[in-house]
């Protein structure tokens, strides 16, 4: 099957890799000219035969935006775009529309794996018309893991669909590693287990906890036991922001998920606001003693 | 090799059986006269040849501690006990000292893997000296799961520290299970995805969250799409509980588990005092309104 | 000083008589012809003399949209609306926009306070330009608690941040009565307190928790001193979500603020879906018994 | 009325100021034989008259145990001690049954005000026999707050619930504290909101959020609108930890107390071992950049 891929990056570039093993013909754009095969989208799509199948895989916001509102100039009635990157839900929508008023169809795609996917397949969870669905769905199964279609995909619902089903994945995705952390950091913080790494390696068959993010922090473990070589510094980007507050939307109690997302806010302060506040008001009613900042010590 | 087995329940029927199957000579001992081999502890501790290894699979609390109590009156010293129920490892520690005086040895282990462990094998966090735990190793090889003895065995530090981690895997497991849960609800709750348990089964292969949890919670959809067979009603062990009293005396934040233990505890309250002074006080300061409880509304 | 004042019902019929004791002359309409001053808009801004002064006090979302739409086209350049409802503070962004376009001036303002605020006076937040504020300050004195101006007024900064700081104050009040009564619950919950409403009243004087709040469940306990006449369901308006959401957007962790969104969201649950997603899951893996659900029972 | 005070620490020592202007006779003991009116307790107990009157407020834990056992065996039965250090209500339970062998009897007082008690009066919560609370009362009268005794002091319950009530207070006081913070981080994150201090000032009368800790709030802001001289390092001396662990016990959940615990853990650790877990696994299914620790940085 022809399909082009706009963007090229740490994910695209896998993808056209696997897509290309599996015997699809892919035609890739990226504004890095020394990796893309055409000049520009209008050379991608003059290069694709109708109806034609874009495969949008840029950061999500204005990068997305822009690919969308430029394909859709170049495309023609009966194309297909889908949108596989880390989209909102919602701006899938707007996308959806802006591209039905020219008569191109629009499929939004979550697309989990990271850097395993090359490897592994990517899981897929697709939102948009069966119809539109179906059609791409050869590229669906090359991208997919081996076994069967419904063990790496699924036609979550219509458009938007498919970004809520991966945003909600990343949610607990971020629930789990938080749980995990917290278990690493007991274990590590008592001094009762004194061989972290063995006792959590030994969780990995036959536990209610084995999983790939066990297999992950094995494997991490091994190459730095106590985890000293890095900061305990998380950045976020977006989906498990989007989870809570969809969560709120819906008022769903979502704590775990929501602890997670706080511990990284946490992670990336140097000192707590909040934290000032309640030493602040311990010294004015307990004349509890205050730690001063270092600002204050240097004056 | 031989082993006493005290406790034929859920559990420890079934490791008699995988036991036996890998050639060790089990004498086991229940209560229930219809399955055990022995009639008392005695005629157990008989059977066995110097020095003895015995397993004690009871609940924790009063019955672990009496079947130690009976045990350290009918051993000998140089003879072992295999402490593998729940026990919390505060009482391991008093366990091993009692067994000390006359001699006995001593060694807790956390059993993971659940009605599955018959078939999978059980993952096993030993804690005790090195000698002891060495000379149980064949045992310990006949229950874990096949492959590699650190994927499914460690030896996690001194007396205490198998059901130590076992603690902490509980509440990992704990705050895993909630983030999972968390994502359902919200999927179900909103009305953007369409089909919840294909895009859940979507998940098993290639996405970061995939697990053996996940595996389940698709068997689980797959008997009951919208899990309407079953009440939100969740009960708690011990151990979880365990979990958090001993992050707070290690002044470890584990707000993920701890959400995990207090969901569980919201979910068999028929109603929440903390939310009816909620309710009385925003009645009281904005006159909003309060719903009757159904109490009153019979008055 | 004149006023007219749009929105009669609990909290502006109120005010109105506040105003009214305090000397302004209050035009007053609403839907409610029975209690409007007016027939009409129209007429209301008939009677004022320019520059007008019209205070907006209906619900926020589309009410007070139509309400600043309709005023727009009645007002004239230099006119000033002050919005006193519970809008969002975006909401003040885009009303201000559209005034500014006619020359009619904008003040947002957040008001606290509740059914006591007739007689004990309201807590204002400003936001808008200092001029503007100023201009309406006769009203805001009478609106606001005997004693300094600065300890019951603000002019918290530019339009929106009026509402803003009356949001973050309702994100407070949330944590606020989260946490008494977690504390009622637990002193109610265990048995060793035996009077938990003489208990909490003699907190009323000399403690670190002394409070309004604090006296408001005083006065709750008195009439009923188990709360048992009403349930545990509490509703949310808004605020409390955009606290969250506003959180998220600056990555301030907020924990307990989010507790207490969750908390009841949780009140008004039936039964949790999530909780559901546990106990399937603990019986997959376990065997744990579930609680069949209702409709399961009548089968 | 004559009593003797074990214990001129902090708050001993303005308890026997306040004790004093009331026109009680306090015979006052201290290690520090500076401000001590006695050389021994021995010399203490002689100066007593009987049935004599003992309040010890010393450290809880192992120094009260002392001060408890010692005077246990100078002490003669109909004496009574009254226990007013921020005992563990278990402890109290002990201490009474340690007493009554000797026919000592014994009363728990939780004492709240910190450093502000001695001019506004503590609040007190008494637990024991209802004619021993009587007994001492008052002593009670003249610590407490004016106004009605029912404002500033409460019997409780039995032996225990005294320090239990107080316990619950303090969990309250860091859920109150918590939510205060909070919207102080959030308002001070935000740019809306221009004049920060001023905003928080406003709260002061007519507001849902007013009380005591707000004052307080105000007065630190006042000192150092934005916090910056301390740092937001927060300790935490029990009565908190103890507060969720008896939540846990009974099966309460109280996540807004445990969200300013875990907060108060966070605040004095310099980096999160959690953190480290999450940033780990991030780098090894994403690729995710990792900061490398500062102790990296200089290999």
């Amino acid at each position: 099957m022809q399909l082009g891929l706009v963007g090229l990056g740490k994910m695209g570039f896998n993808m056209r890799e696997r897509l290309s093993a599996a015997g699809h013909d892919v035609v890739g754009y990226d504004r890095d000219q020394n990796i893309s095969d055409v000049a520009s989208l209008a050379e991608l799509v003059d290069k694709l035969r109708a109806p034609r199948l874009v495969w949008s895989m840029v950061p999500h916001g204005d990068p997305t935006r822009q690919t969308v509102e430029t394909l859709r100039d170049l495309l023609e009635p009966g194309d297909l775009i889908i949108e596989g990157g880390n989209s909102r839900f919602t701006d899938d929508r707007s996308n959806a529309e802006l591209l039905a008023e020219k008569g191109v169809k629009y499929v939004d795609v979550g697309v989990s794996g990271g850097v395993w996917g090359a490897q592994n397949g990517y899981a897929l969870m697709a939102g948009g018309d069966a119809a539109d669905v179906e059609h791409a769905m050869p590229i669906f199964d090359a991208l997919r893991p081996d076994g069967p279609r419904e063990k790496g995909f699924a036609h979550a619902g219509p458009v938007g669909a498919g970004h809520y089903a991966k945003m909600v994945h990343n949610g607990i995705e971020y629930g789990l590693m938080q749980a995990y952390a917290e278990g690493f950091e007991l274990l590590a913080a008592s001094d009762v287990v004194t061989d972290v790494p063995a006792t959590i390696k030994a969780w990995s068959e036959g536990t209610v906890v084995r999983s790939w993010l066990l297999d992950l922090l094995v494997r991490a473990l091994e190459e730095d036991p106590g985890l000293e070589r890095l900061q305990g510094y998380v950045t976020d980007s977006g989906e498990g922001r989007w989870t809570i507050e969809e969560a709120i939307n819906n008022a769903v109690p979502t704590p775990a998920m929501t602890a997670a997302l706080f511990a990284r806010f946490s992670s990336r302060q140097e000192d707590s606001p909040a934290m000032k506040a309640v030493a602040a008001l311990r010294n004015q009613f307990g004349g509890h003693a205050v730690h001063p900042s270092e600002n204050e010590l240097e004056d």
